[in-house]
């Protein structure tokens, strides 16, 4: 009885796979806020490194795999593919459950696939500092580990409740070597202006990717991105590509994946290599992506053109949102609270080529406890969202008799944010679903 | 070029290794406190389940590992033996450098190696409830897990300073589903003793003992210990074992082995495997105890019989011990803060079969961020001793030009830890030596 589907270090992948060419229709471009055309490199120049650009908007199928990044990828990768015996026998179902654990990682998420090869593109370019935002600090301490890995400099802004309520993600960061600034900072002038206006700002994420993009201004230092865009989803196509393969060792084919969405990396990591094999008639899994009922922009949103940030700054992304100067209530999923969702899962969504659904902040919890309790791994209150869709199915199971093959990616652990499950358990914790009122009046302001 | 090298479950192992037969004398038994005759079976039938006073005694070799054990170890065992190619190159060194990483279990350590045995004995003889002690709460979330695996009540005591200031840790154990009380509790006649006389006692690991030990009376309910004895110390052998293996998977025998030492179980767990080699002769390995200066009961302690635990209630114990109520600094490796040693290894230390040195805390620290931004995991301070010998030694061997194999344990991760990480790197963390004089007034104590 295999309970962890290994695979060996020869076998890490060694191209990631872009999705693009293999849909029925292309993704519409971003446009330039000024302008309203569609977006060229030369627009993107100042603050991403030439390769990654290229891989923004490429063609090509598959990209190759830089060596430097495999090595360190191999660090952790290849990640286990987990059957979760004990957790069917909890809910007695026929369904067969399997988790494609991401939470090994140096930062303790699937951030660092991404991060690795942002900074190692950086470093080659002769870039020497990489500045980005953090929210709850995943994002931040994954760039910070992987810009120790290539002599680059690292320079954080984290939102500045976090700064404050998670001295721990902090600290992680500043482990691994990067300099982090509570946002809104002095060091900026939007910083500034902010503070100048509301010395005791808890700042937001929208004030931190300003500093951040101001901050990278210099000619040796570029921006980090840690979702949204389509070379981010890309890097993060080695967790699918993995448990694709990892699946094929035990003969199995999943009737249904789900995965957690925020900015969405995570979930196209792993979907979109098994999306390829359902284009091509090899396997039909059904695929839904879950969000927090509190920040549902797939289920609730409006598909338009709008910014990928509070303040107005960036390019217009075509996505599912809820209005950019939308601000979620404060669910513990930090990583699930943003506005917008990538363009590219938007475009997908649209075609109907998978589903999606809301869930509500206890549900989830309760099947995070499950978890922990039957197979030993604390999840991050993220995955919890599609933890609880696969626990819901597994129970249907139990109704219909069905064998059903179950496929999630748990993106991350929990260490960090046992405060989160210390208000579940004491049963201070409560559903936020988002008001229509509150959305409508947030749609009001699209471009 | 391989970086983890992965066992697959098959290769999980199917016994335990007792070290006792191997030896060139017997350990000296544990005598009881009134008689000072050795201790029988008996004596301990209130405390421990059969299985385990059996195994604490047994003269066979080895003993095999139920697989209702064996069904749960596979939740994280077998563990990956690490070649740290990074830290090498970071160090310059010809020293080749393995690490077998147990910080992916589900409480983060070594300690559910033994908590899952244990639960599992108590269940099958039809034990109901454990109670245990717990410090910082490795022990206490281990056996939180594991008694959730066999429908065991769990019962912890933790010191009221550990549960004020590392909230975290009480709060996973409560999400495996333990009870956990601050120690002193009014729950315990000993507890409200302590209470009476000092409603505002931050607690001590020797009081959470008694009360641990006093909640055991009933016929439903046993207690259960963390380290030190020798049924604990066979359970973690898994890890050598493992090891031992993987290393001749490459070809690799062991120079060095360096383990940290606190009561003695992840040292013994790695070392005794190889001991064994050692003593038929078919690898010749230095093997040596790391343990902080602040607790150097090893290297400045004296070999005598003494208690366990503060208050006196425990059998006499030989081993190497600081006196039974002397109280370490509170230096970050929680888990190393104990007055004494396990006899077993104090036994195998007096015939000379191992070495040990004391690190103080500041040079620990810094071999743990260099092997977090190196080898992208955050160690938790206990294991860091072990690091810092082990890259003291690999800084030998770049002024030698040797080659040599140095392997140690990562017995967990640092994520709880990170407040003693911030500590260190903002240079306010200090090294505490233990003067001479406070230890010979403790050794005064001696029964």
């Amino acid at each position: 009885m295999t309970t962890k589907i290994l695979l060996d270090e020869s076998r890490l992948p060694d191209r990631w796979y872009n999705v693009v060419p293999d849909l029925p229709a292309p993704p519409p471009p971003p446009l330039h806020p000024g302008t309203r055309e569609p977006l060229g490199p030369d627009d993107l120049a100042p603050l991403f490194p030439a390769d990654l650009i290229e891989q923004e908007v490429t063609a090509e199928r598959f990209v190759e795999i830089p060596e430097e990044v495999r090595e360190v990828y191999r660090l952790w990768r290849p990640t286990p593919l987990i059957r979760a015996h004990r957790l069917e026998r909890a809910l007695g179902t026929p369904a067969r459950i399997y988790v494609k654990y991401e939470g090994g990682s140096p930062s303790g998420s699937h951030k660092p696939n991404t991060a690795v090869p942002q900074a190692f593109y950086n470093a080659r370019q002769g870039v020497r500092r990489l500045t980005t935002e953090t929210g709850a600090g995943q994002w931040g301490s994954a760039l910070s580990f992987a810009c120790a890995q290539f002599d680059l400099d690292c320079e954080v802004w984290m939102v500045r409740a976090s700064y404050d309520q998670k001295p721990y993600r902090r600290s992680m960061m500043e482990l691994f070597g990067a300099r982090v600034h509570a946002s809104p900072s002095p060091l900026t002038a939007s910083g500034a202006k902010v503070l100048a206006d509301d010395p005791d700002s808890p700042g937001s994420l929208g004030i931190a990717i300003s500093e951040a993009v101001e901050s990278a201004a210099p000619d040796d230092t570029r921006y980090a991105l840690g979702s949204v865009l389509n070379h981010v989803l890309m890097h993060q196509t080695v967790i699918g590509e993995e448990a694709l393969e990892q699946l094929a060792m035990v003969d199995e084919a999943p009737d249904l994946i789900v995965g957690c969405t925020g900015g969405g990396s995570n979930f196209a990591g792993l979907s979109f290599p098994f999306l390829r094999e359902k284009l091509r008639g090899r396997m039909n899994p059904e695929i839904r992506a879950v969000e927090p009922e509190a920040c549902p922009s797939f289920t609730r949103g409006r598909y338009a053109y709008d910014f990928g940030d509070t303040a107005g700054l960036t390019p217009l992304l075509k996505m599912h949102t809820l209005g950019h100067d939308f601000v979620p209530d404060p669910i513990h999923a930090g990583g699930l609270r943003y506005h917008g969702m990538a363009p590219l899962l938007s475009h997908i969504y649209d075609l109907g080529l998978f589903g999606a659904e809301a869930k509500p902040q206890r549900e989830c919890f309760e099947a995070g406890v499950l978890f922990a309790r039957t197979e030993g791994i604390v999840p991050a209150p993220e995955p919890t969202h599609a933890l609880a869709a696969a626990v819901e199915e597994a129970r249907r199971c139990v109704e219909t008799g069905e064998p059903k093959v179950i496929l999630t990616a748990l993106c991350g652990h929990g260490h960090l944010d046992m405060a989160a499950y210390d208000r579940f358990l004491a049963g201070r914790m409560e559903d936020q679903a988002l008001p229509q009122s509150r959305l409508d009046e947030a749609l009001t302001t699209l471009p």
